[in-house]
């Protein structure tokens, strides 16, 4: 038996524990400060590493193990609570240094601003950057209640960085009218309510980019993922959005970065929420993170 | 900043304070004395006001903004507890009230005897009445455990009232043999399990006709609707119940009023039952109230 | 009204207290000894008894009444805590005594650890006995974490007993790649993800057979079914699973025991894990233990 | 093992199987009719059997073992849902049988109405019947928005029964100006706040005298007992409680029945109130039912 | 029965709906940005008037009746989600114009943060403030994680505005070595563990003092106010701080504004964190802003 | 900013990442295998080190800072799941290591059983071993249910291993007759009901042994610590177990261990039991491990 080192750590399972050596690295940050509704996904790191401890390593959708792919656990960044600008910064820097490292930086939010550093870092790399945004939510507005600096306006900002015609949403099913419309006039591709079907469509379009894709939990239906700080009713089922993960998988794009948001634990006394993401970065490890 | 008004109250999102220029009244049944397995849909209506604040005015289903619809929402009508002849004839008055003045009501309940009392008002106004009833229980008995007046009763009085051949049933999964039985013998029109897809056939048949539609959250399957009295395994998902409501929004039926019932929030610690009803709630004034 | 007797025990809906005259026998087996993620399982056969209040009587799915069968609910078996190996053999005996009474054992988890004992038994009596397994998991471990019995290893065992070809597994979404590779190796018949379609599919070869079913609620999807102790997203719905067991009902094998394990209410404030498992005991009073 | 009866049933721990044999009868009375802030104490019963489970049969604060005291479990009766008035016919219909057969009746609530009925049909049998009422609540209205049968209203009904002056409330810290002043003119004897000390000073006046005892649960403060449907900030702990339980059992009044209600299981995720109850409920067998 | 206006708002129980003529301003300020390990009470507000329903609406305590008070509800102020600073700039400006006014200023929170822009308001209108400060944290830190503006620190910013001297701490049993430090070189009063023992011995020499109160929920012990973002064990009892309540009421000082801090609802599934508050929050009403 | 080491993980507060080092360790045992009536014990360490981050550092009862203690969190033994003897045996081992290193062993339970290896490898130590027994339950049994290893029976062993004479509980407030008999015949010290008061007493006789410390989270009022397994009412405050941990550590004797035991934190959805205990494990670590 062993006295001089901790059994175990909260870490996400298999996770190696030396970050040379990795090809991923995961990375959690728990920020809420700019959530309106139900704030609290700032827990939504620690307890996907959490339940991680009751999923298989092995993947019958894939055939793949866990084994097959390096990847470091680095916690979570220690944000400073209440200041959107300061986080935003620091996740920014964080993700330049993995990029310069030519690490896969796979990202657990936290509120869905925390993709536009994310974004901004990785724009500086890769000049054709595409964006695949699965979410329930547009996210795309200009501001919200007077702050530029919202959970709701990631992917607007996204569009002017990247340009509107390489951003793609799917499974939309809320946003203002204003939203919509920008979406219509600005060229970038918005597909409303279903995420596996018009993605089987796209996909082939985007053979050879460049990809980074961000999943906000809130796709789900509130029955797979009640634990989210904006759940909306008639969303996807967990099924589905694993179906999603394999077809990107599967196809001919290269991913290159990745991150899954709001996760609110709080709101959800089952887990499933945690339960079903902590399975989707175990796809998502196994099927992006070592794509050929 | 204002000094001499409250900021907010607990109404649906985006209600107009002006009784007299509405169209639409929301109003509120807190009433679940006849319940036999769970109680506590008294606290509907409140809790589907309350959770209305995390909705988008804008449906991008319907695309339209519910700055089209005119509605006032009367908060609850006080009725006495534990006093169900009372209640009804409480809300039968309240419902005479309001044609006369040429609104559509739009209930939320309670419990799901509160139709009845409806039903019997607009019947005076309207002799050749449809009622749309989509429910996962038959609510055609007789009486349940002796009472007359029951929460399993109210359809049965409905075929009564409004004969049987005037009564259409969606998504029936529960009952007792002899409702089975009485519906199959009294010409009502009992769909069994499915809503969308029945639905769509009967529409056409109905065009022109003035419809009362009564929604029981019960329809929804216990994993999108957990917080309701008698919940039953097997129904539908609230995507589906979306798509029933766009039919009916679509149909050339002449809708007239209608109710949301039995969300007992007690049940569902993740709220997601009261965020299913508002979002249907939303939908309806857009979809119902103002048809062309 | 009545003095010397109680008015009611916690007992599933309208079971017949005279054990000699009754078909089936309910039995619980709180038992979950070797869990490994979240225990409770044991508290299962009490809370699908409790709820059963809630349920109707007759099934609009089969067109049956829950009086055409005669049930005896027996109580839980007073199993020792923490005690698996003797736990297994009162288990084993127990089931002795009820094939050799002619009743249809009728089984509540309780972990599935018990399906072992169960299968023991009916290997005496049926030798050539085929096994239908409903899970999300393979549980075709040879051993978990160095201990022979567990809850991952009764579907081994069973292909040891009954001969691989004679078990099939349904719905499996979750297991090491020792267990897949396993049910290759082994001649079993293991079908992925889905229940219904395979279901279909296979239920003519069974003709004439004596088979059991084992059902793990956690099949269904954490969305209908969190209160489990290893709940895997992605999973069927309730609705299809009620769809498996009528196509069962409807084949023509002969149903010879059937059990339903690892309901864990303390994971679900919703109790609808438990409203569902009831209503599947219900369809298997009636579609299965009195099939012609 | 046996296998012709069932192994356990939801009764309180250690019930006698025997009516006739028995001194006591636990009994349930399922309603929550009039209950106007939160329902739910019709499952109050159930769960306070159900947690006796994990009770011990021996008292160290009596010194003495339930296998001392024979008392049948009869379960709950059948009260018709949402009739105040039938219920409360057969409650007292059903303590009448009791009484003309010589039992101790030990009520199980259930809303506090169900006091009413009981007290009249102990008032046939004892004239000068004295009432001892632990709650947070006054219950002195004489009527409830308009209803006369209301669980705000049982001790102004005992009053007038008993006459005022054999009434004693301990514990009180909540009731409208009108029940105060109400309690000053009529001479009855109400006690603010605390239940132990004033109660030590009561209780020699009492000597002798035939006591009924009504405990609401409500009179512990919420941190002990949130499972009730009015709960009250600033109330007396558990241990006070059982204090009170106990002078009650050293003193020289001769307690001729009693009853525990509002216990509402759906507001206490911990279930601490119905564990509690069940304490206090063994504690009343023990020390209440056969003094000497 | 009316229709023109709504039956309810949710609003503190009996609150007049005229500000002009009201004495007492109840407003609510829904922020929770700066708060580190729980965020949350940004839903109090709401939830401690939902619940006032359930209060009575006179004290047995004070013996005075909410109708002997005027006092306007007005609402949550229009917080802007995740800015700090302007959060607390909208506050002080909103407390300004109470004063001007002449109202009786009654806030609820909401993180502690908001009691400081409320001091800025008062310093300017009473030059000799006194500040009560009940609460289980020091709150004295100068920044927290680098932030100035933070749930931490207002009771430090207090005693630079107030002076150390005219600021009094009870009940504290949490902070750092730091702020102890600061509490004794500074000059201030800080009473560790205790409230009502301390507070009554320091009364005596605030008499014809103006004081403000601020009380943050969690100086109770987590068995009382679970719901906060911050519980700390080794709390007091909430039959305690109603006992300070009283004292202050009984007190020559005179309160010119007071504010309840910290309910935070999610983390108590059972209410009493807000049942409570809202019972505190009425003896205020009745005992401090009325004092002759 | 860091990239090659993980930003934090899941241990107490403050620990010390290096083992020699340290001078205590603190150990999980992640075992609730024997437990009855409601398992889930074996997440209690995990919550405790988890919540541990709402912690201040320093301690304002002790007027210390974590600093001054060098602590190693050693994570949670590997204990095979449903194995008593097994991991009973692993724990002795681990425990025979840490007293061979000369560290001070302080576990998390788990269920009380993992008690008494512990003890086991003291005795080996220590000759004239004092167990200090803090707790809710006698524990005195034999046997339970048949077995010899329950949680039950620890401080029944410990009698016959360290002589009854040299075994002290506390407020015990439940258990068999038959071993509050056996407490009176042995001639071990047993106080019912309370713990500071004859705590304070018996210190004295304790000063200059050697002495080891076992806590039971239920001897807490289920008030507050609702999650555990064996809820009982009528405990103590976390106020009064924090006055006795402060006793002990102001005491004359040696501690040479101690353990906190039976949280099980799915029972508690306020999480208050665990941040209590985490509070304890806070003092314990400054009060009695650097004793001088």
């Amino acid at each position: 038996m062993k006295f001089d080192e901790a059994y175990s750590g909260n870490v996400f399972i298999l996770s190696n524990p030396d970050f040379e050596e990795s090809d991923v690295v995961i990375y959690g940050m728990p920020m809420d400060w700019t959530v309106s509704f139900r704030p609290g996904s700032r827990f939504g790191p620690a307890r996907i590493r959490e339940v991680s401890l009751g999923l298989e390593e092995y993947s019958p959708y894939m055939d793949r193990h866990l084994e097959e792919v390096k990847y470091f656990d680095a916690g979570d960044i220690p944000l400073p609570f209440g200041n959107p600008q300061r986080s935003i910064d620091m996740i920014e820097e964080y993700i330049d240094g993995l990029l310069e490292k030519g690490k896969f930086p796979l990202g657990l939010g936290g509120e869905h601003l925390v993709t536009w550093p994310i974004l901004k870092a990785f724009h500086k790399k890769y000049d054709d950057l595409v964006l695949i945004h699965i979410d329930a939510h547009t996210d795309l507005r200009e501001q919200y209640e007077g702050e530029l600096l919202s959970h709701s306006t990631p992917v607007r900002k996204a569009c002017g960085l990247l340009g509107a015609e390489n951003v793609y949403s799917f499974g939309i099913r809320s946003g203002m009218r204003e939203e919509f419309q920008f979406a219509k006039d600005s060229g970038m591709h918005l597909y409303k309510f279903d995420v596996a079907e018009p993605l089987k469509k796209v996909l082939p379009d985007l053979a050879g980019r460049n990809v980074y894709v961000t999943i906000d939990i809130d796709v789900l239906d509130p029955a797979h993922a009640p634990g989210t700080g904006t759940a909306e009713a008639g969303g996807i089922t967990s099924k589905e959005l694993l179906d999603a993960i394999m077809m990107i998988a599967d196809s001919d794009m290269k991913v290159v970065g990745a991150d899954l948001v709001e996760v609110a634990p709080a709101y959800d006394p089952t887990e499933k929420t945690q339960i079903a993401a902590s399975k989707f970065i175990r796809e998502i490890l196994l099927g992006w993170t070592n794509k050929k």
